[in-house]
């Protein structure tokens, strides 16, 4: 059987797949100190459900390329290391490691059948991936695709969790609809309490409410930009919208291709812009992909 | 012997290789008004210098994947054909044909003994090319990397020749300096004639003309930007900066660095930036090094 694990900051997700089927899915608390222990953990886990293992993918966030990890923001024991290496000294099956936007990215692409997709995933933040001739692209440090930081704004001035300013990720994501309500909340009438949640602010955007609507459009704005431009240089077959924010659906999704079309050249402007399939799912889905298949 | 062949709209210019050195060019006007005739022009031209053929490399503005010609704007009789195929109906040797721009940014890689590349090229407009890993990307419909057409600007609002407007081409190209010192003359004092060329305004900037050094500021701002963004995406090891425009060097070069570093996250910021080499030659280059050592 084939093992897909999505490695997060608090707890980590594992899928069992055979014959292309994801038999079984359970999470495991992170408590890890080091890489040994990490790896101990995960196949403790792993061998409790079955001792048949044919390969093992991982995705993990973080700057990661050719299996070597050079940067986990919230993992940081994971930092400067070959994680695959880890793994084989402890079992004797392929191993890959990447980065997890790449994987969800990955994942998405080959559930679909599509060999050139870019990913975007709306979350906390914002993520992306590109897959080229059935391929994915790591980029020269393991940092292929942050479109996230892309710089798009010269309005708003809201500061990104990476020192800069004016990133996608400081108005397409979670963080940028909590700025953006704020930055517009005594200016337009709404019906949103103060303990609102993502979903209520589409839910009232679809109804028209004026504070929810306008983030909504200048969440969309930026994000069909920031699209735009990026096909501009990567040329995709199709774009993979995915990511807690998707959930909206097809309101999203209308409101981003319209702006995508606004800000796209000609070659690019008839680009497919689809919603993702597999939720919480992508990574488990990719890192089993990425070891089946292999990386092209 | 290698023949490298970098085609234009009115003149071909074509270089003969051997042991990695650049004997001889010379240049044939275009007069062709079928694919057939262009194939039967070039080979009658080569083989005045030749009969000692090993292979033959050529480039060509236009969308172009897999030496499929999707469309050549200035060359229409080229649209929608295999070039390729047509070469190998009267000649016996390998063969493979690739957009100009890519052709010029993998000739620089390639003479730079560089593998992963982000290429952009200052002329009448803006064109680039990425090379990944040694391989020169196409994109999925021949389109990859046409940073010219990234939308960089909402204040000046000029029209691009692709129909859009605020694209990169129209700042920071030739036409871009001709747009910025239009909307600029009745602004600042100059000592820039109705009659000047691209160099008498860079010649001016250094010297601190205030029209000149303003229409260079803002070229360099949104180049700087689009290679920030390009970067942030593409994660090259190296940016090269080449086209008739880099002409004006290490001060045009120190400004792109300066305006590169303000919008760069921490990842890209200390990418290299350098100019590029091989001048008019980087497409006779490119078509060489790409059928002597293939595309990977």
């Amino acid at each position: 059987m084939y093992i897909g694990i999505d490695i997060g900051g608090t707890s980590s997700k594992l899928g069992l797949f055979e014959n292309d089927n994801l038999l079984t899915t359970w999470q495991i608390k992170m408590t890890a100190t080091t890489p040994s222990e990490l790896v101990s953990q995960l196949l403790n886990s792993i061998k409790e459900k079955t001792n048949n293992i044919t390969g093992i993918g991982v995705v993990i966030p973080g700057f990661i390329k050719n299996d070597y990890i050079a940067l986990s923001p919230n993992l940081h024991y994971l930092n400067n290391i070959n994680l695959r290496e880890y793994f084989e000294k402890e079992i004797d099956c392929p191993i890959r490691i990447i980065n997890d936007a790449n994987g969800h990215a990955f994942g998405e692409a080959r559930y679909k059948g599509l060999d050139n997709i870019m990913f975007i995933t709306l979350g906390t933040g914002v993520g992306g991936g590109f897959v080229y001739n059935h391929e994915i692209l790591e980029g020269f440090s393991g940092a292929f695709m942050e479109i996230g930081h892309m710089h798009v704004d010269d309005k708003y001035n809201f500061h990104c969790g990476c020192g800069n300013i004016g990133c996608l990720e400081t108005l397409a994501s979670q963080k940028g609809i909590y700025n953006l309500i704020k930055y517009y909340k005594n200016t337009y009438n709404t019906s949103l309490t103060s303990e609102y949640t993502i979903k209520d602010v589409f839910d009232l955007a679809k109804i028209n409410d004026e504070l929810c609507l306008i983030v909504v459009d200048e969440f969309t704005k930026y994000l069909g930009l920031a699209l735009a431009n990026a096909a501009t240089l990567l040329n995709p077959e199709t774009i993979i919208i995915g990511g807690g924010i998707s959930n909206a659906g097809y309101f999203l999704l209308d409101k981003i291709k319209k702006q995508f079309t606004n800000y796209a050249n000609n070659v690019i402007k008839n680009t497919n812009i689809i919603l993702a399939s597999l939720g919480n799912n992508a990574g488990i889905y990719g890192a089993y992909y990425l070891i089946k298949d292999g990386n092209n």
